[in-house]
């Protein structure tokens, strides 16, 4: 049974406690450290089974039986926890973004050179969605061909609060960043060169904050295939989270899960489900998948599924698109690294 | 240029005169005969290119430049016209059902034994349909293997005027028909036994009549296969024209088509198109296609697609299908015959 | 945290212990019972938290921490352990059927008149079926007006051995079961008359252990709506569990789920998954559902969702099918209670 | 009766011959004239009922009876000859495009502000495909609200031979035109800028002729919304003609045709058909209809339904997305006007 302790017990934090605590046979949590834990969260922590809580993350770091972190508290600290983490010899689940700074991904690029027997899994968790893996196995058995144009569309169901908004790093390294993973993952390509078109249609707040809303971003990959993300903040309908992969031999298209299968006719039409609400319910088991992926790794020695370099990637496509919008041009990943 | 004469210009008269003077290319009305010929109907039939006019149709059985006749009119007529048309050596086309009574059926039959040289079709247009007919080719081409269950779904958009039901031979007669030839013409089988469950949801007044307007009929097939046909006079949501066809290597379901494919998404769900509304909506390159395999056979010589014992065995599973809800039991086809 | 024994540690028996380990919250299984508890089954129970095993099942019945008994033994063994049960003060969820004699679980009725006290659920886990709820909803809700037809298509992806065939009670009592709860678990009415046509097309040594594999059954319901349900053992593209439910002012439809959501378009043409291979994958949530049902009535003294009746009545059902198969002809529900 | 003549029979000269000959009531086809009209054409053509054929198109332009001419001749031909059928006092329905120079295209524009009562359609028959229709008809009654994003997916079974690339004026002018044009009409609003990516992946010698086969087109909308196109000159399983609409209340999608609803279930999936095969299957009805929207156009004095405006529109978005694959950079429409 492997001692896991979690840092940040936010939204995304409890997710994975309660994936662990409940889904995960082989590991446990054996504390969660936030700085503002209150008795509710602590209470339902203790009903899961976990026994310590702190308010200072490094008595995780420091205890001997926590073979392994999670890092879920907020962006700016992802890399200096990083950090840390590895120099206290922790292998490290780390939420996305690493960073939105290259230069303190790169940091902790070099810091797990210099320890290459920690793991070290960066939070796209979208690469284990049970539909995009379908995709990307249909690529790599041959059954598409060579990749030709790759198609990603990802709507939220709502737009956040606008003082989110201000610290998100904006929707290209907030949102987009699953997607620029979700066409590195796909494509099994880099990109080489982005080009984003992007607006504000949502909400006039959100432009106001200097961010936009609904984008369109297209791009070169190395391999010479073509690749398109569109974005919105905002679906009437719901969580809309599709990829289409057109190659030579074939397209695979990958749609929406639904609450039930239910088809209904009527006198004003023939309706069916809206997509799963938001990510809690359309990842709920990709969250416990990468978690599952990880422990594995750690226990097993195996490669990470999602490494640094991918952390550092996603990253660096979302400054691109930053670029190329601000400049009104297509922009060259070779510029910002 | 093959001349053709319809007698009867009711609606489903008039389906065929614009099929035939639009869409086929190798026959063309010469006249059009109905006791009730209204100025409007004149007009229209005009216009499309129709040049005589009669009343009485047997001015179309004496002429000798017309080479086969389309029997349009009420069911009542069809077998004695049939037989007189039969006489005068014109090719027949006869509208569905032959008669409601099997020894009238048999004496078209013989008629025909001893004029081989006409052609006689009977007018089981959804034989014609793209969709059945894909269903059939995938049974025929061994893709489903041995056939195993077949089910009919058929349901109109609303019932017909009271007056229509009382007339109409019960439901079995005047829509099952196309049914139980649905069922012989994609199992490739006779039927051996029939039990019908019948009742009256959709309009009381159908029960007064005498007749029921919601039906769940299973079969035994000689080919060793069942069948289950389910019909209701009311669909809310229009003409649903579904098949399964189930066999031990697949099964094959033909759906409704629609006037579009677009799906709108929006906060109350997922929405597609009704299917197409009704018969004539549904079945209109069905009826195109009828007539054209009717003129292959006539000037080609081929057999025809829809023969007299496909206008005959219908009836008999209707009549076995009437007598099995009257007296609660399983009826032999061989009990009819 | 209640204390739950399970008997019978067979498929069932495993699916049940490993749903209230891992995903059921306020219940824990103490022990299990089963004559033929072997090393393997004990290590992986032991592994989810499992502390007492006992071959003789009256262990759990005298133990009185455990508040709840699963009887998940061999069909005979049921209704006789459902009454040492009852007399033990044990809550019960048994496995479906209750038993094949309806005097038996008439016993077990009796007993539980004399003990208001205790619940008793019975097994039928496609009522907490996502899907199949949606569809029980809309027709609650309205949407779809009066039921008029009822269409169950039930087809198991291979039948079981023949060995099994000849211990099950026939393919009505042992498969068709399930499908004669969901008639009144979506018509929310009882079933009046029965028609059955059965016939043996997968294997002939099912026939020849005088049982059929092919099913077509057709009942007349008390509300007055008709019930039709197809079965088959065997569906080379797997396990086929769809309903349709039309009423006066609409249709639901329930498909079948699918590992995932990918569609593959090639030369070939354009291809989506199968279904779920079997009841373990198609119902695991199911599973999950039935037991925090049982938990929750327990614990707060509510209504079981699936009561004695109902395992009753689809057994009567079963019997009245059997009875219409055998001798040809409609079978009233009244001939067999 | 309208007479009108054909200038060009080629296969889409033929097209319409046929549809008019066929499928419009209120016209006719009086001539015909192409310089290498043959022997078959001309059999084919009486066939159908044509009278007249000439090899110089002035024959028919001089012909007083005859009020309107279809321009299908080569591309490089349709402003000239448009210009001489104005001024002949022809209504005109010429091919797209109407040119690949604006400058021409511009004087045909300032042609018709002098003969304000001659009408003049432009051969964007994809505005009559009853999907798109349905799909535009969808954001007009509000029922998406304002459009944020429009997507347009575009693919060929097959390119064309090599040496018709070489006179196509590239992919952009000779098959995305279409989609330029779907962008506007589905939009409502004009195209603001437009930013290209393109690629040879289909065949080397496609791109040894100085064009590509696949592309990603992104364009910002004067009205803010944004709109993809992705286009490749092969798609393996047939026709691709997708549209998504997505607004701020909603999305439409549009999928495509297919031959027939049968969707086969077996051992290796869940099966449906192909989309139809190419642009005279898909879109055989839009063909029709564009000409009775002519004729009645001609016939009722009301406008056009695809303007000059709208011919030119393309055009220009076409040879902004040129430039702007040429120089790897956004373009402005306001630089090619």
């Amino acid at each position: 049974m492997m001692n896991i302790g979690i840092i940040g017990a936010g939204r995304i934090g409890k997710v994975h406690c309660e994936s662990i605590m409940r889904y995960v046979k082989n590991a446990t949590v054996k504390a969660i450290a936030d700085p503002f834990l209150n008795e509710e969260t602590k209470a339902w922590a203790t009903s899961l089974g976990v026994k310590e809580f702190y308010t200072d993350y490094h008595r995780i770091l420091e205890d001997k039986d926590i073979k392994a972190v999670l890092i879920c508290s907020s962006t700016d600290t992802h890399s200096p926890i990083s950090l840390e983490a590895i120099a206290a010899g922790k292998h490290v689940f780390c939420e996305k973004p690493v960073d939105h700074d290259i230069a303190k991904i790169l940091e902790v690029k070099k810091a797990l050179l210099a320890h290459p027997e920690l793991k070290y899994q960066v939070g796209f968790n979208r690469r284990f969605d049970h539909n995009f893996r379908a995709a990307r196995e249909a690529l790599e058995q041959g059954k598409l061909g060579e990749l030709n144009v790759l198609k990603v569309c990802s709507r939220d169901p709502g737009a956040p609060p606008v003082s989110y908004i201000k610290v998100s790093g904006g929707i290209f390294l907030d949102m987009t960043i699953h997607d620029f993973d979700m066409v590195r993952y796909m494509s099994g390509s880099e990109v080489e060169e982005v080009f984003a078109y992007g607006t504000v249609l949502v909400d006039p707040a959100i432009g106001e904050a200097g961010d936009i809303d609904t984008a369109v971003i297209s791009m070169k990959l190395r391999n010479g295939a073509l690749a398109v993300i569109d974005n919105c903040r905002r679906a009437s309908y719901g969580y809309d989270q599709r990829v289409e992969v057109f190659g030579s031999k074939g397209q695979v298209a990958i749609g929406n899960d639904t609450v039930s299968s239910a088809v209904i006719s009527d006198a004003t039409g023939v309706h069916a489900e809206k997509p799963l609400f938001f990510f809690l319910e359309r990842y709920m088991q990709a969250y416990v998948a990468e978690i599952n992926a990880f422990i594995d790794a750690v226990e097993n020695d195996k490669p990470v599924s999602v490494d640094i370099e991918s952390g550092l990637q996603a990253v660096v496509i979302g400054l691109a698109a930053k670029k190329s919008l601000l400049e009104g041009r297509p922009v060259k990943l070779s510029e910002i690294q």
